[in-house]
Formats: structure tokens, C-alpha cells, sequence
């Protein structure tokens, strides 16, 4: 039994060794690559210019940087995706996979955000107050790239918490004002994908009619367990199972009223249009079709968003509370009530998709499909000529 | 039941718009403060400029810039712990919980370094082909802040891995060259941890005496052992018994050989003097002291380091495993083969730290201690007139 | 230059083969130590057992058991410390090292336990809805461990939300009920520490008097700066100065009315006696201290603990709000809505430890202490008798 | 401007009690569904057995038992992947999304567990020496679900490191020698996904001749590059771009030398059959496409897979080394050497598909594919009968 033989390793060693320095013939440079000049020279402490350095601002600095960097990224990315709805791209299913990869990129991202609160949470709050009334009236409030951030993804102005009683735009003047003016206008995440969910394939009555078919099913289904509760004897636990039937019953057939979903949109407890609706209950009920996978896998990294959007912003207000308890901002707000009032269902953008869970039925009830009719789940469209022109020009 | 009155978060709805504007009059800017003219327009993509903007590229930039934004911070912090130590400020105890505040602030930026790997693993062996010839000769190696961070924590020159045959130094130029240089010659985190473990109280002959006690404990202990083990009827447990005691005790008594000591430093296979590693034992055994719970805090956060180092350093051969696999790097290297000889223990500073589990003993063969002669554990030094003053300018 | 000579990884290789098979001649073995019998024995689908196997639910059944695995382990922890301080342990200061150690070991798993919600996020709302009706009515409120954890830290009954209007302990019969009625009689953990704090060395008026000379410090101070700003030219500025330095006196100010700490204590707003304030305050100030380092750590692992718990609470949230939308849970409770009224301040227990920040005071208003003469500091108490002998009893 | 109107939040209070007390009723309850009794009742203490309970050995057994009930998840989801492979149920490729949903849910648990160790790590060794000897000889090499889950992904018997100088699996008596020798025998997730890279629609010859062109392309390329060098003036500039590009010739020819592949094979440097290799690199190439982008997916996760087993183990042996140092393990093995030498690529079972960086080419060099011709790109298989009927029979 010879273990060196196996010893793929060992050969690593002199491998190590094998490359030659390209380095030393000049030229691109690591440091002037990453303008290293710029991003190191960056960090100047209040504290130091107003006579006394505290040590800890210089970590305050550099973790606000770190996130408007990775925010700088986001927004890449989420532009980078919003063109390529907006140019009508997705028709090519082939930039699906691009618009996945980097919404999955954008959790990760955020995900790292969240995470990174642990290290600031390393400065105390007596650390803190050795050099906060310096920052005063600079606050976070400020990030332009935060609320681009926002604006793009769809948070609608009309639901967002006012920033002491004004408008939160308000609080940004010269171009950071015009960004997001222009960025308010701009088609937001939520109306492009809405959008591309009212072209589901297999929505039109003339084909599929998935909304009348799954409409039928449901009020078979319906009467059928009704039935089934009804052939029991009286008891109490007939009762209780009728009594929940009637509320399943109403939430159900609630959701094939259109007038009452216009109503819903109209308070902003819904946001998407009655027929992207349906599409996205379409995805959620076809997601194993080849057709509909990535689709399906888009959904879930809309939640993904939100859903980190959200921790982000609670993994805040858990920082601010611990760093000011509940003393105003730095910039005048409230502070810890400003911040923990916007951890609300309000700024969740796709909250129409966590709710279709409400709208689940059992899956016998789900309209069958035959492939070899309904070939439109499985043919999915390309415009070659612009494929692999434009592959880096979004 | 009055569930109101208990809804103590109702009332933040109002508290949210209690804040004044303190921005509308003017003053520090959150984006002037944070320079984010500089942090947000340093991503220059080379494919751009080449002509065609390759899109993950600026993931790439803002990745290592996030980087070397925090690397400048772990600096920071590594710099003041040096200057606590290098000025005798340890001398004054009340300067531990800043050490070691600052030691597990570094420990949760790298953890947050060694999780950042993941965001970069969304970008495919395939994306980063498309730009990767335009960066080369720039190299990760380059990075001079991860060179001097390995070398102010104390990574021996000896002991580095070359890099293509040459030393690590010959690949930085100018100022570069210089700063290197001068962080080889000051005192390492190692040097100076090591000058403070040898004055740890209870080391000195005339006072406690721990290292005579001890050895006359475990010389004792082992016969002890000896006489039970031969006092067993002969059966091949008691061989085993035997042959595993004598492996037991030959590692200890090697505890008291300085001379094997010197030996194994001059190998770089130990690191600490034999007084430092003494102390350290000392550190070990007696942590519940309140004079050394803070001390034994302190060394399980240079353990933590240097974990963290090398779990920095096996993340990104797993990345770069991934993005060229046995590919050269782009700076010429071996790429993959180079960095994994640089997983190895001879980039492990604190080594001995982690060796001395080899050295425990049973409880009761420590030597008692009478805390109320040997007072030295209980008081701490402190020289009050530098305190207050001097509090922020390490 | 040889590199070889260096190559300490090298003889690894060899060395991985030098052990011995202990294992061969019998004795304990892992799966028996570990009771895998039990552990890997006890995932019984409920599908499975109605007739049609849910893949899925193998993963929530397994998530939770891992989640109560960890409460196991969190309560074993809180327990040995309530212990510690239970016994007056605490007054042998050597105990305080295990104190934190314990803490923080709690806010690792904590922290582990919010991560552990992405793995159960890798389920769709459509995946669950396959297999939630067959566990109705069993619920996550039911989990006996999370509601003795949350009494044990000091959850106080009077401000538990209700569960579908009934007094939560109503949801638990027999035995279960009994733990619960018990644990809500011990000493919860903010007990203890209120004890632990008000015992602060140099509180007492007759040593250090750190209040009185405090509150002197505090009116003298108001009183400069009040006279600074009325020195200036009137002006808006002035205006501005005078509104917010009353604002902030009268914050400062209400800190030395015990009668309005009274009043908020008896509202459930503030949770620590007026004398545990004091000494956390203190402990706050001189934390610099040796004597007061490893307290002030653990004032800070008490924020980490409160903070983690409602991060776990939150993020329970999230996951069922994707989970089931705003329906109701298997329980019947009003799912996430009910849940969503957990995540609030009345469930965080050391919330005077996060609003103390509310009334830090500028450096030079800290009364100085003389540390040669207030030596109170700088000893600790020890009693050696019980010490080696209890040290695992806990 | 009404605040109030938009506060959706507001209302959540009420409906918080909106539910129903469902088990009131009896039925199904939460600690029982769990298995509670069995979970919780599975910590026994060697050292309270041996009449000194240690407090840390509690941690010791809870965190390996979680460790096996996430084995046991990431066993039935990896079982459930091989057999959607194996009974060819990935010819319908409806089965696709389950088959990577599943293998990101293996990702997301051993992140998960890598990130566990934190937890341990908090128990030094010191506590660790307390207890470690009570539970010599059993040994975390001893579990069987980690052999397991090595087989079942393909680390091949040959490429093993012996344990102690024996074949691991003489380490394991009885039944689980009998399912280890079973596990070997079943094809493994290696041989299951080499299965499926050969049937990659468009190898064949008659079709796309995938390989055919991309050869045939890339001898065009290599010659045009040669002209354009060739074409410099001579200098050393020349020679260094000759250098490398014969270097990568050579790279990239004996990607078409079959023999070489074979001989590779052999020596366990690639694992991948040749056909699959072209079919990993097709997959590669024309990712983008619909029928691809899932199967792209795939390779990804299964990359994911060997890095996160290749980091849980490293992590692993940084968690010994600070808890034994260099001792040998309580099983007898030489410990920290041992399981350093099992974090190599001998046990990264698609090393082949990292290794496929090194081949890439530029986009133009690979083949244009005109989907109008080549429909097999834009078709997916399915069989409707098994479809609905077999969904959870996996």
C-alpha cells in the first residue's frame, strides 16, 4: 500500500513555483487598478480636525463606506436588470439566466450587508457619543443611493413614512434632487416585472385560459368539500370544520373578484396589475415546466429582495437603538421610532407574492395540462442577431 | 384584559415624526463626510476602456475594493493594539479592554471577509474569462496592505512561501518597497506579545515560582501514575497503558528542556521565548483569576486571528480554484498552487498558543496559589495622570 | 535558496499516519455517546403516516428538532449562569469569566439559530401547503423550550402579547404547564443581574458616593453650558441652541427623579431598580477599569442577548410570512400578524441597558476617582474553599 | 396629510387575536410531532457517569448531535437527487428544478454547519482536557452518515487516506460496515451526473457535432493568433507572447487528446468520462441557452458542493489543532495531522468541472449554433403519466 503514490499534493510544492513574474516588466498595477489613491485617502476624522482624534470614527467611516459601495454594486446590477425588461429583452428567454444570476447576486450582497452590522455593533454607545455631535447634521437619512435604491426597486412615495412630517425628498437638494425625481420616474423593478407577468404564456382565454379553467375547478372543488362537510352528522366539530370552510370559501373566491382587487390596489395593499396576478399564480402552479423554472426562480428572488430589504432595515434600527437609545438622529429625526416605523409591511414592494400563498389549493385542483397541445410552455422565444452583440452592452 | 393599554409600540407611530430638520440649515453632508465623490467614482472598468464594458467587472473592482477598504481598517486597529503595547501602556491594565475590544473587532471584520468570498462566487469561471487578460500583470498578490498586515502580526520573512522563486519584496516598487520594508523592522504583534506574556506576575523564583512548582507537580504526578499503571497485573491493556504514558510523559518533561526550546525556535517550529511561553502557561491555567481573565481573553483573540488569516487564505483558493482553475494567475503566478502552499502553518504566527494543549495537565497537579500572599494577581497597575489625557491619541 | 527546508507541511503526510486504532480493542463509540439511535430515529412523516410521503416535510421536521437542540443547549447555559449568580458566586469574582463565556456562548448559537432560517426558506409557501394541513393543530407557539427560555431571561408576564386572546400559559397542559408556572416563580435572569448591579462597589454614599457626586457634576455642567449660549448674540442659531440644550437638561434632569423611575418601572417602561440603574451607569463610565472590564462585558452580552432574541423573532417572521401569508397558522393563531406583535419592545428585557445611552454626559463631567484611595476597585472578592472544588457543580 | 390613514401597521394589534385556539381540541401536538422525548432526552455526560459533571461537555454532545441530524437532511436530499437521476427521471426534465433546489439546499445547510463550529470554538481547550479522556476511544472519525455522504457523492475507496494506516472502512463493525460496503456499490452522484453529461443534447455528430466544430475552431484560432505574433518585430516582448501562447496550445490541444484523458483517468486526476467532459463544456458554452440555463445551474451547485464539504473540512482541523494542538485524537488517530492530509483535491470528487476554466476560449471561437436548425436545444422531454402520480415518491 503505497501512500505517496496517491499523494496528489505533495506535487503542489514545486507547482507553487512554476509561474514566472509578468509583474516585473511593468504594466497594470494592482493599487492603481482599484484607485487604492482614491479609496484609502478617503477617511478623515471630525474628531482629528476638531482637535481630538477618536479612534473609533475611523471604523464609523470606513463601515458607512463599505456600504455605500456595496450599494454603488447593487444598483449595478438592478439597473443592469431593470434594462434588460425594460428593452423587451426577456422576450429572448436566453437573458433569463443573466437576470437570475444577478438578482441572486443582489441577496448575497445584502445578505453581507446585514451581516456586516455586527461589526459596528463592536462600538459602544459611550464610544459612540465621544464623537457623534460632530457628524450633527449629517444622518443616514442622506444615502442618495439608499433612496435611488428604493425608488428603482418600486417603494411608491405615497406609502413612505415622512421624514419629520416632510416629504422625504425634501431633505436632498441640487442633483441628488434630480436623481431621484428622475428616478421616481423611471420604470420602477415592480412595474417592469409586472409587465412581463401580464405576458405569461398560457393566460389568453383563447389558448390555455388558465383564470377560467382554475376559476371552474375551484367552485367544484368548493362545493365538493362543502358536500363532504354537510353528509357529516351534527357536532361540534362539524361547526368548527363549516365555519372554516366559509372562511377559506371568502378568501378564495375573493380572488376572482376583479373590482375588489382594483380596490386593494387603490389603498396599496396590492401593488401588481389583476393580471400579472394571474400570471404569477400561472408560475407558482406550472413552476416544475421547463418553461416556467427560471420564471418561478425570478418569484422567489423578488422575495429574496424584499424580504432582505426588510432585515436590513431592522438590523438598523437594532444598531441605532443600541448606539443613541431613543435620543433624536444625528440629522434631527426621531432616530430609533423614524427607523423602526419603516420596518413595515409599507416598504415591502412584492408583497402581492408572499400573498399568493393565501390563494393555494390543493393540487388536483389545478387545471392539467397537456404539452403536446399547450406547446407554448415549452418553446420559448430568441432574437439571435442581438444576442451576441449585446451581451455586455446592458 | 386591556390589550392597549400594554401596546407600548403604538405610540412610536407618533414618536416616528417628533424630530426637527437639522439639515435644511446647512452643515455636514453625509456624502461630503463619507468623501463618497472619491469611494464612488474610483470603478473604472479596463474592458470599457478597451472597448467593451464586460458588466461583471465592477463586481470585481468593488469586491477587492471592500477589501482593501477593510484591511485599512483591521490596519487601523492593528496599529493602535501595537502602540498600547509598544509605549508600555499595558503597564496600566485599564488598557486590556481596549486591546482586546479592538482584537475582536478585527476578528469580526475578517469574518466578515473570509463570508464576502460569496459574493464574488456569483461571478463564473466564464464572465471572468471575458476580461481577465485585460488586468494581467496586476495581480492580488500586489495588494500591499495584505503584505503588511502579515508582517506587523509577524509572519517571518524565513518562513514565507516565494513568490515565482523570488522574495515576496522584490515584487513591490518605490514607496511600496519602502513601507514593507519599514514594517519588517518595527516590532511585530508577536514580539510585542511575547515582551508582555514574559512579564506576566508569578513567573519570578522569588515570588510565586509557577515554573519550579509546576515541574515538581508534574514529576510528581507522572510517578504517581507510573506506580499505578505498574502496579496492574501483566495483560496487554497495561502494555498499551505503558507504552501511551511513557508518549505522555516524554511530552511533558520536553515542557522543561529550554535547550529543545531554542532548538525549535531557531527551526521557526516554536515562535515565543521560553519566559514568554512560561507565562502563557501561567495565563492558561490560572484564566479564572480576575488578575488574567482578560490576558486569557486576549490570547484566545490571537488564536482567533490567526485562524481567521488562514481561513481568509483557504476561501480564496477555493475562489480562484473555481475562476481559473490550475490556470496561471494573472499576475504570472501559479495561481492556485501558489496560494494553497500559502494554507500552511508556517504562516500561523501564534503557533505556540495553539501547541500548548499539547502541555495540559490534570487539574490538581497546578500548583495552589494563596491568593491572599500572592496579592500580585489581584492588583493591577495604573498610572493615572497619562489616563484620561491620553485616552483617544494611540 | 532551498525551499524544501522549509516545507514544515511536508511531513505532515507521514505524520497522518502515526496514530494508533484504539478503537479496534472496544470501548465507547461515537454513535453510542451520541444516542444517534434516538436522534436519527425520530423524523416520522406525518404524510408518510396519512399515505403520500411530502418530501419536504423531512426538512421542517429536522429544522425544528435542530432548533430545539440548541434551546437545549441555550437553557443549559442560562441556567449554569443563573446559578452562578443564584449562589452569590458571583461574589467570588473568578466565577465571572465563566459568566461571559457562557453569554456569549448563547449569542453564538443565537446567531447560528437566525441563520438557520435560510435553510427552511429553501421550501416554497407551495411545497409546505402539500403537507401544513396534516400537522394542525400542533403549533411553533407550543414550543415548551422557547417560552421557558423567554421566562427564564425575564419575558414579564404582564406584557405577553396574548395568544388568540388567552394568557399563553392556557396553551400548555400537565407537566408542561407545571415548568412553565415554576419558571415564572425562579429568579429570572434580569433578577439577578438587578441584584448583581446593585451591589456595584462605589455606589454607596459613605466610599466613592459615585451618584451624589454625579448628579453635582450633571448641574454644574448644565449650568456652564446654559451660561455659554446665553453669552451669544441673539440670534436663530441661539434659538435653536437654548430649545434643544432644554430638551436635553430635561432628559439629564429626569435621570435623578427617582419617583418618575418608579412611575415607569410600575408601567413596564423601565425594568431595573433605581439602585441597578445607578450601577450600570457606573459600571458604563468606568469601564475602563480593571475591576469593571468583565462587568461591562457582560452589561453588553445582556444587549447582544435581547437584541438576538428579537432578531430571531424577526426573522421567524419573515419566514412565515412567505411561508403562509397573512393566513392562519396551523395553531390558529392569527399567524403572522400574531407574530409580527411579538417583535417589540415589551419582549426586550434589558431595554434600560440600551436607553442608558440616552443620558451619556461629556467625559469631564465623570467624577475622577482616585484609584490609591478608592481601592474597592481594584480587588475582588474570592472565596478559595469552594472554589476548586465547586468549579462544575453549577 | 393623513399619517394615520397610511398606517397599515396599525391595525396589525387587533389582528394579532384574531385566531382561534384550534389545540384546545386536542390533536396533533408540537413536542410529540417532534419527538421531543427522544431529542431532548439523548444528552448523557460521560463525566457525570464517571461522578464529575463537566459543564462544556453538554456543548460537546449537542453540537455533534446537530451536526448528525443535518447529515441525515443533506443524506435525504442527496438520496432523493440520485434517484431522480437514476430511474431516469431527469429525461423529463420537469424533474430539474426539484434536482437543484435540493442541491442548494445541501449548499445552504453545510454553510451552515461550516458556520457551526463558531459555536464549539468557544469551548477551549482547557475545558475540552476536562472531559476528553472519558470519551477515548469513540472519535467523530466513527460516523458513519459523514463515510456516508462521502461515498454516495463519489470520493473513490483508492483515493482514501488510510485511517491509521487501515482502509477507513475496517473502522466500522457490523450493519454500518455492511451499509458503508453497500454505499460503494451504488452508483454514485459522480457517476449519475457523468451519466446525464453524456446524453447533453447536441454532442452527437450526426447533429450539432458539437465537438467536431469546437475542435475544428479552435486550430483555427490557435493558427491566427500564431500569424499575429509572428507578424511582430522581433523582441522580448515577442518571444514572452510566443512562450505563452505555445504553453496554451499545448493546454488547449490536449483537451482533443483522448488517449491523455484516459491515462488522467487512471491516475484519478479526472474522474469525468471524456463524452461528459465535452458535454460539461457544451453546457458551459451555451449556458444561456433555455434548454442549458438549469443544467448550468446544476454544474454550479455541484462545484458549490465540493468546496463547502473541502471547507467544513478545513474548518474542522482549524478546530482541532486549537483544541489538541498536535495530539493524537481520542480515536487514536494522530489527529490534526490526519485530518489536515483530508483536505486535499484527492477528495474533490468535479474537480473535472474546475478544471474546465483552463480551457476556455474566447466567445468567438465557439461554434455558432443556429436554433431554428437545432430545435433539440429549445425541447424538453417529458412523460406526462409518471409526472403527477410520482411526484413525492422519490
Amino acid at each position: 500500500f503505497n501512500f505517496n503514490k496517491l499523494s496528489l499534493e505533495d506535487e503542489n510544492d514545486d507547482k507553487s513555483q512554476e509561474g514566472i513574474n509578468k509583474a516585473s516588466k511593468g504594466g497594470l498595477i494592482y493599487g492603481e487598478y482599484l484607485q487604492l489613491n482614491k479609496i484609502l485617502n478617503a477617511q478623515e476624522l471630525e474628531s482629528e480636525k476638531k482637535g481630538k482624534k477618536i479612534h473609533d470614527e475611523h471604523l464609523f467611516i470606513v463601515t458607512h463606506q463599505a456600504y455605500e459601495l456595496w450599494f454603488k454594486q447593487i444598483l449595478w446590477e438592478m439597473d443592469s436588470v431593470r434594462v434588460i425588461f425594460q428593452n423587451g429583452h426577456v422576450r429572448d428567454e436566453r437573458n433569463m439566466l443573466k437576470v437570475i444570476t444577478r438578482m441572486n447576486r443582489i441577496s448575497l450582497i445584502l445578505k453581507l450587508l446585514v451581516e456586516q452590522f455586527s461589526v459596528l455593533e463592536t462600538m459602544t454607545a459611550l464610544d459612540f457619543f465621544d464623537f457623534r455631535y460632530h457628524l450633527s447634521p449629517a444622518s443616514g437619512f442622506q444615502s442618495l443611493q439608499f433612496r435611488l435604491l428604493e425608488n428603482k426597486i418600486g417603494v411608491p412615495q405615497s406609502l413612505r413614512v415622512p421624514y419629520n412630517r416632510r416629504h422625504y425628498r425634501d431633505n436632498f437638494k441640487g442633483q441628488d434632487h434630480e436623481l431621484l425625481l428622475q428616478s421616481e420616474q423611471e420604470p420602477t423593478l415592480l412595474q417592469l416585472v409586472e409587465a412581463w407577468l401580464e405576458r405569461t404564456p398560457g393566460l389568453d382565454a383563447e389558448e390555455f385560459d388558465f383564470w377560467g379553467q382554475f376559476e371552474e375547478n375551484v367552485l367544484k372543488g368548493l362545493e365538493e368539500e362543502f358536500a363532504l362537510i354537510q353528509a357529516k352528522a351534527e357536532s361540534e366539530e362539524k361547526d368548527d370544520l363549516l365555519s372554516e370552510f366559509q372562511k377559506q370559501r371568502d378568501v378564495l373566491l375573493s380572488l376572482f373578484d376583479e373590482k375588489r382587487h382594483e380596490h386593494l390596489l387603490s389603498k396599496g395593499e396590492r401593488r401588481l396589475s389583476y393580471k400579472a396576478l394571474k400570471g404569477a399564480l400561472m408560475i407558482y402552479f406550472y413552476r416544475e415546466e421547463p418553461r416556467f423554472q427560471v420564471p418561478f426562480q425570478l418569484l422567489t428572488s423578488l422575495m429574496d429582495l424584499d424580504v432582505l430589504m426588510t432585515k436590513w432595515r431592522y438590523n438598523h434600527v437594532c444598531l441605532v437603538h443600541r448606539m443613541i437609545g431613543s435620543k433624536a438622529g444625528t440629522g434631527g429625526s426621531s432616530g430609533y421610532h423614524y427607523l423602526r416605523s419603516t420596518v413595515s409591511d409599507r416598504y415591502k414592494v412584492f408583497v402581492d407574492l408572499f400573498n399568493l400563498s393565501t390563494f393555494l389549493v390543493p393540487r388536483h385542483w389545478i387545471p392539467k395540462m397537456n404539452p403536446s397541445i399547450h406547446k407554448f410552455l415549452y418553446t420559448a422565444e430568441y432574437c439571435d442577431s442581438s444576442y451576441f452583440s449585446s451581451d455586455d452592452s446592458d
